[in-house]
């Protein structure tokens, strides 16, 4: 299993005044997580070049393998999203003849004969030396750029859901799948009560600093008390290449942590 | 009508696993956009101290008028903020009078007698020279910071949804639409049949440039065609200081918007 690390760029007014609820990052990071990737940072930017080239350039600088963009490819005034990395990254924009072919297959798919005009072109414009992706369900292709020398790669995605999720899932998580390569991991949560977060953070504390940072996860979330019994939920996520070493350290964790509560009179409710 | 930038902050594993969706950031947004307020960016890190303090030093260089944080100011091992946040503006985290009176305060209100250990005096050890603010639902006080030279005024929220509104109605909000002053919005969205993005997109790019760009929103969502037939939902946001001026910029619009679909042989759909 190799640490792949990953960031997610949503782009999108609609995202930063209350409108939407960034479901896509949510998505994202999920898929991610559940196939043994790291997401360290989730950016959200409008729909400004300058806003969209400065986050890629920050975010390159900080090195991930992945850097996921979601919304803003498609015909409109406000899609600048390629227009930005394009910036961010000291590249022309230019018109990609495969990316053309893409499009003319979308309008064909859906048996719409649209004009190919300069707003409809827009969507093939992109910057020089990426690859274009298919929209198996939309139409603005999607993009993927290697760069170099901070060899992160970067994806551009669009930010209607069904369309994001069908790219992602047909030509974007099996790379990182392979990137990432053997995973294997257990996951438990439970309802403790009697126990608050303060008691219990000593022992929580204890248990992470004695295994691998990474590949232990282990997070508290209170819960109204009841009858000022403090509740919660506790999580634990244990991760790692090898299966008989992922069950022997979750079992090691998962009877500690049993043993603490029981220390600490609490009770675990079924 | 001032203009106010904000950008959000929110700190926590489970917003970047995919385990919790970030509600928080778009509650925050939402109160802040119909207030009058600008979120320029929204920024989510883990539980890690290096993460949050990278995460504040960029966002006081950008130079938000507010950067507000949520999440990471419990008792347990994994809630860093108040540390990450000290670190990046270089400051002592100090154990604050005020801030033990509001625990001690928070544990009387809710009748239960927790010894004020070091775990839990770790919610009152705040930046040196910040303020601390009283959590009327929690227990951790919140924590609001105004740096120099930047001028940005930071504000640390918890995490848990009812404390975070909470206290951000009660405290925050209304700072805030003090700094913004007199607002003015006027909004609506109309759903537009036969007539694509990209045909509508010169139309309003058109009238984007000729209204203060800040104080004019215009976005289409398309969704799934029928037939063929492109769908649109076209939504219109007009704000600025004064009444008058507004209601007249917006029939303006309106009236421009409903020609130029009109001459696109479109429908407006009840």
């Amino acid at each position: 299993m190799a640490i792949v690390i990953v960031e997610i760029l949503s782009v999108g007014n609609e995202l930063l005044s209350g409108i939407t609820v960034n479901t896509n990052a949510h998505w994202i990071s999920r898929n991610i997580a559940e196939s043994g990737g790291f997401v360290r940072r989730i950016t959200v930017v409008g729909d400004d070049v300058n806003e969209i080239s400065s986050a890629v350039k920050e975010s390159i600088t900080r090195g991930p393998n992945w850097l996921i963009l979601s919304g803003g490819l498609g015909p409109t005034y406000d899609d600048k999203t390629l227009e930005g990395v394009a910036i961010g990254l000291n590249l022309d924009l230019v018109l990609d003849k495969t990316a053309v072919e893409m499009l003319k297959e979308s309008y064909a798919r859906r048996s719409v004969n649209y004009e190919l005009n300069e707003v409809r072109l827009k969507m093939a414009k992109i910057p020089r030396g990426s690859i274009p992706i298919q929209n198996p369900v939309g139409t603005a292709p999607s993009v993927q750029i290697e760069t170099t020398p901070e060899k992160t790669t970067i994806i551009c995605l669009p930010g209607v859901p069904k369309e994001m999720e069908a790219i992602f899932l047909q030509s974007i998580l099996p790379q990182i799948k392979k990137a990432i390569g053997e995973f294997y991991v257990i996951e438990t949560s439970m309802n403790v009560i009697a126990v608050s977060e303060a008691m219990l953070s000593p022992v929580l504390s204890n248990i992470v600093e004695s295994n691998p940072p990474d590949f232990t996860y282990i997070k508290t979330h209170p819960y109204y008390s009841v009858d000022n019994e403090p509740r919660l939920r506790v999580q634990l996520i244990v991760r790692g290449s090898n299966k008989n070493e992922v069950e022997m350290r979750y079992n090691k964790i998962f009877t500690t942590l049993i043993e603490e509560i029981q220390r600490l009179k609490g009770k675990i409710k079924e």
